[in-house]
């Protein structure tokens, strides 16, 4: 990614009265902490602490269970064996991508995509484009990212009738709002769909713990990828998920969440629609971000940089763009993170930033000054 | 990896009475787990939860900081901001590859080294090789495994007096029975030295936690390439260990585990020359095993799979070897996770497992069933 963006964004999250609507981060007052607690002592109290040692490069049987099970209760034909835990849904697209993809070869993706799995496409040497004539195509069924919108049956009837590779990334799919579990692509194309999932967004970030599921055939390959890349995904962040999913309703957690998460977008979208009606945008079906396109040409890092100054972050449009283009300017606002009280603030300052924005547009100043300094990258899923 | 040689070592992990030699685990009693549980409380008690949430693709600063103050009393010019935060030692590797090895590159390496080291720079399109005309050096200064034996100052000298790119793979630096802590190669040439350490052996290879220290202009790269490869490591890890390294004293920690693994050395030492006298090997100077070679011909799985058939396992000496052979056997025996009380009876087994071995050999029997069946990655460090 653009090495100013970035520079950018670390600033808005990182200074001190910056409201931060970017990062896709969860919010933390969902997370068990005393579930978790209990479910620690219970992982470091088993007689051989698997906790703190080596696993296999697969991952924790007791947690491939527990994935298969519920991907078997939405149609698949999945079973513990199937599934390779990962160090989160990134790297289950990156093994993906090491089995799939040569240099040079075409992923079809949507017009605005999960910026990271851009990122991975480009710095593999494939190219993101949306297009049908695709070595593979990488999807966001379930909930897509940014727009979380949902996967229509046109959309998805024409992904499955191609014969190509399909990497499936249901990093979103138990965040809708209205608690529907569509049946997953892997239920229809096992032998094509390489599926992921993980526990950062229905659960917590932190355990960067995910899983692939690809085709059988692909599965030995896989292990060996796994193994080359890192050995196997944390010991620890796996123990306790696997003591806490012993006892932990998922699913009343998973409702709570859809809950919270629903009415933050609702009170957002309703100030975004008084405070900044020339923003265009449908409201989410789940997730956790509003993705705002303008009529506004100019750069998105130039209104990021006046924002931050206005005391409010966001991420700005091209690095979603298959495009990678700046322009019309176009933001994701995630409300996920931003506590109840702070979300008409929000607005509010983004609603300012945006007029001072226009009104140096206005008077010619449409550049963006190239912000020299550390490079490094951002925080994000 | 041989596939039938994977399943053997499954096998031999994981069957019930079977005193496993293979796989470079750490001893579990010397886990802290009190001290652990104290520093996970803390880790989950701070306001914004770090633990469970997302962070920046190169580690959390208190972390960082912390290897790079022992870096520097070490006399390396290392700064937090030059330690980049990976998945193990493993992943340190593995982005190293990625920066600096070209499909058929060669890769100078030990005659005997690390066996997943060896597998990525092969699945990575690049050759092992014992030679000095190499793209890239591979080098386990402080302790190589498998021998356990530190690098010769004449060694050193001849690596450092190249030009070429340095992979230096510390990963049982500090597990030295002397407690000596040599001048990392980093230290005399920044420029080129890829300095990889890990927590896997020293305290928990549950974390899944180590480190990469390149060469500073290739900083924003390798951020890049971790970015991609799986965002960050894992939060919690990172966390515990920060709250961990707060007030756990690590010197006296690696003071223990170095008297422990010391101890286990010297006595399995001396049951193996009792017992096993036409096995040759050197006393390890730290680590976790001995290596032992033999002028017996015949197949290492072979005497791996007569040797689970009498309760004991070890990992064979090709996955060891530049040059993959099997013949003439030899074996890697880890001494590290065998409680005191069973040196003794592994070595016992492993006598009557050779005459057997032996025995069969006179008798023709020579080759190795070729395992059919499940394949999977071996469990390893």
């Amino acid at each position: 990614m653009d090495e100013a963006i970035e520079r950018l964004q670390r600033i808005a999250s990182l200074r001190r009265g910056v409201l931060a609507l970017g990062g896709g981060l969860p919010a933390p007052e969902l997370f068990p902490r005393e579930a978790l607690a209990r479910a620690f002592d219970d992982a470091l109290a088993t007689p051989r602490c698997e906790a703190l040692q080596y696993g296999w490069p697969e991952g924790r049987s007791d947690l491939r269970a527990w994935i298969a099970r519920r991907l078997r209760a939405r149609g698949a034909d999945v079973h513990a064996r199937d599934v390779v835990i990962t160090a989160g849904a990134q790297q289950a697209i990156a093994v993906a991508c090491e089995a799939l993809l040569v240099r040079g070869a075409r992923v079809g993706v949507d017009a605005e995509t999960y910026p990271a799995a851009l990122e991975l496409f480009r710095t593999r040497g494939a190219t993101p484009v949306v297009a049908r004539d695709v070595a593979v195509r990488y999807v966001m069924p379930g909930i897509a990212n940014p727009r979380g919108d949902a996967l229509s049956s046109d959309a998805r009837a024409v992904i499955l009738a191609s014969s190509r590779a399909i990497i499936a990334d249901e990093a979103y799919a138990e965040l809708r709002f209205d608690g529907a579990r569509e049946r997953p692509l892997l239920a229809d194309a096992p032998e094509r769909v390489w599926h992921v999932g993980t526990f950062s967004k229905s659960l917590c970030p932190g355990f960067r713990v995910g899983w692939l599921v690809p085709p059988r055939a692909e599965l030995a390959r896989v292990r060996r990828i796994k193994h080359d890349i890192d050995l196997q995904a944390n010991s620890l962040g796996q123990a306790v998920l696997a003591a806490l999913l012993r006892r932990f309703d998922v699913d009343a957690h998973l409702a709570r969440a859809a809950a919270l998460y629903r009415a933050r977008a609702e009170r957002f979208a309703r100030a975004l629609r008084a405070s900044l009606p020339s923003f265009r945008f449908r409201d989410p079906e789940g997730g956790f971000s509003i993705f705002v396109e303008t009529d506004a040409g100019g750069d998105d890092a130039r209104f990021l940089e006046i924002a931050t100054a206005h005391g409010i972050g966001f991420d700005p449009g091209r690095i979603f763009r298959a495009s990678q283009r700046s322009s019309p300017i176009a933001l994701r606002l995630c409300f996920s993170a931003v506590r109840d009280d702070l979300l008409d603030v929000a607005v509010e300052r983004l609603a300012r930033a945006w007029r001072a924005f226009a009104a140096r547009r206005t008077h010619g100043d449409v550049g963006v000054r190239n912000a020299a300094g550390a490079s490094s990258r951002r925080r994000h899923d």
